[in-house]
């Protein structure tokens, strides 16, 4: 017999059907043994009745073994349906068990409702975590995010490119770089595509990518991870920052709408509103933003360099009250507190053309328009004090024509952090890695529980 | 004026137009100057008549410049059309020319007949040689394998993840690892995402990934390259490893379709043809496979561990000729000869089932069934020697319950070499890293030339 999804079996009832997966709960209740089936497509109850041939090896079975189960799907009566559940309407009557793999007793309860670990023990059992309902969903909306600004872009006529992660000696360095033993040589881990964007932009026009970043974060807290992806994009022929800032709202917009398209079963499942976005996300200037975070709260933050995270909540709030949006773009930073290839405001230098989005409270997306005449770059190179040798890739680029341009980025593992407020990055991430764990704890990687 | 696109100019013919794009060539003929204008969507003829308001402007114009082009779009003279290039039945007559960008004088000839750079030159200067039609062509194509692999595994519900590139102590371990300085600890760059895909399987049965993967290769050949793309997928409930052989197999059909159907232009531009793929591959056992080599070339090979590169070109030219296939499959390799996961055929366990693509007399992909069985697969690990506590979270998913199951994986930038019969695998990576090269020689840095 074919396998049938479980997902399917709704319109199968009064069918012989043969499903294949796991076995997330049995309840054995003497006379008969009830399961919850589970595969890729979801989840459905099976009943063993006295009589059936499978009632022997039913009661082998537990928790997590993989079965190959033959029965007929019954509909359920009427007092017996549950309409908040998948398959709810239907219980399969299972004629034949086969059990294609065995599991060892659980370390921990794994069922939707007993399931209680804390952050530590979840990361601990990975391997095993990532089968509950609550991972699941959280991954597949990130999957949705990742696949959505893919698709956007794609749809956008931009190419997409593949950003190195082994670098040369590091342009933007600092101190949160990875070094690499690369043969008898020094290398590093990329800390971002900036550059190589900007690059491949002046070859094809409008350009993304979907890659690992990295930074050597010396702290752990709730919000940084040493391995992310990121996801770039550069446009060329820009007018202003204005089309940046519209292309990013563009990408949001359509990755809110997917989500809500797609995911709403695991947004509701994960307790997750999506933000609100108005048909123009309102838009001020840092200097803006400051007056009225002083006019309605009364700390004077104006000519402060930056928002501080008081001052993105404060933000946020005030613009939500105000006209009912979660997001609001900020643009407008002093030149010389960003990175040297910032587009500098032509009428106000000393404000450049940069451009962030927040969100709830937070910065969800970075960008701007970027310098594209040569002779201003390398003007900023010198006054940056940086070593055009060691970007001299990058420059050539500029050197050979490049168009009025810009881009943005944003971190997958953040934005799903953000869309469904988890607490910790790494709830938000596959496998986390941060100064004290890659995959084990690395103060004891010998001493892994089972 | 909006701006058109160069490739939609072939609608426009008698209405005025602003197009925006690089100049890749200006000829200037004393009264008139003529212009190959591009931009992402192709190239177009433009003239500056010398009545034209433009023609001082033109007259400074250099290749490369990034110029706003305002004319008219007219049917050219039936003598002067020309069927073999876009756009070769119009040509733009200019009225306005402002230059967005000014370009330095180009270090060597870029244009599409006069470019012949050597393979160290052009990736000396990667950041202009890719603007050049033949670079644009390979990555193009790149693109398109990647994005249509993942448009596969999408339509074929397999769940995308995220592969981690830092890893802790490495399982398959080896010499040609690359170590990070993870904090005051030692990690490692992932060289497959073999053992998580795997994980995540158990987790969501069928999963894919387009990560980057590492080889701290020592030796400069022209089919090693240090980092590259790992196209991976990993699928649960098969029968047996003809399922994954045959899901790989509509995969690589997937994408020589959409190749044939997206990048036929691009194809052509590089003199490639695609292979021949018939409606069922030839599918031997290695030993069948080094019988037919016997038997055809007198070369006693049966009984060998493996298939030599000679063997590779013999049985692709014997089964080309037999029956008219590009591809064919060899299954069945020495079991100890292969990684401690692959499944050994149960009535012969001396033979796994592993299973590679071969095409053109050359390795395409690589894949098989694994061991889902817990007390098999730690047989396996003890018998090969391994560490259990190096791989925990790897066996803690198959000791809990996985079903039977397989995968397969290919390289982006090795097909793309092998699709397009490039010369070295450079040619098919956007920044190559090696042991002498990552974006400028490692040797010397500081003498980059211009």
């Amino acid at each position: 017999m074919e396998r049938t999804l479980i997902g399917e079996l709704g319109s199968k009832v009064g069918e012989a059907v043969l499903i294949k997966g796991w076995v997330s709960v049995r309840r054995d209740q003497g006379k008969m043994v009830f399961f919850d089936f589970r595969d890729r497509s979801g989840s459905v109850q099976g009943v063993v009745l006295p009589s059936s041939a499978a009632i022997e090896t039913a009661k082998e079975i537990r928790s997590e073994y993989v079965v190959a189960v033959e029965g007929k799907v019954n509909a359920r009566p009427e007092k017996n349906r549950n309409a908040k559940v998948q398959n709810g309407d239907i219980e399969l009557e299972v004629t034949a068990l086969t059990i294609l793999a065995k599991a060892e007793p659980l370390p921990f309860d794994m069922s939707a409702s007993g399931y209680n670990l804390d952050l530590t023990a979840e990361l601990d059992h990975r391997a095993l975590t990532l089968r509950h309902p609550r991972l699941q969903a959280i991954f597949k909306v990130q999957a949705t995010i990742i696949d959505s600004f893919r698709e956007y872009m794609k749809s956008q006529d931009f190419f997409e490119f593949q950003a190195p992660a082994i670098t040369p000696a590091s342009a933007e360095g600092g101190a949160e770089v990875f070094e690499v033993e690369y043969f008898d040589k020094k290398a590093y881990l990329t800390q971002s595509p900036q550059l190589y964007k900007q690059i491949v932009m002046t070859a094809f026009e409008r350009v993304f990518s979907v890659n690992k970043v990295f930074r050597a974060e010396p702290s752990s807290t709730t919000r940084h991870i040493t391995e992310f992806v990121s996801l770039d994009a550069e446009m060329g022929f820009i007018d202003s920052w204005r089309d940046v800032r519209d292309m990013s709202e563009n990408v949001v917009r359509h990755i809110l709408q997917e989500l809500k398209d797609h995911r709403s079963k695991e947004l509701e499942f994960l307790g997750a509103t999506l933000p609100t976005m108005l048909d123009t996300t309102p838009t001020l200037s840092l200097t803006e933003a400051q007056e009225k975070i002083f006019a309605k709260t009364g700390r004077n933050v104006v000519g402060e360099k930056d928002l501080s995270s008081q001052d993105e909540q404060d933000i946020c709030d005030i613009l939500k009250e105000e006209t009912g949006s979660d997001f609001v773009y900020v643009y407008g930073y002093p030149t010389r507190q960003k990175p040297f290839y910032v587009y500098p405001n032509p009428t106000h230098p000393e404000f450049n053309e940069g451009v962030d989005l927040l969100c709830r409270g937070r910065e969800w997306l970075s960008g701007g328009r970027r310098i594209n005449d040569y002779a201003q770059l390398m003007q900023h190179v010198e006054q940056w004090g940086m070593d055009p040798a060691k970007i001299e890739m990058f420059l050539e680029a500029f050197r050979y024509g490049a168009p009025p341009e810009g881009g943005f980025a944003f971190g997958a593992e953040r934005m799903t952090m953000q869309i469904l407020e988890l607490k910790n990055i790494r709830e938000a991430t596959l496998f986390p890695r941060d100064m004290n764990r890659i995959d084990g704890l690395l103060s004891s990687p010998e001493t892994k529980k089972e």
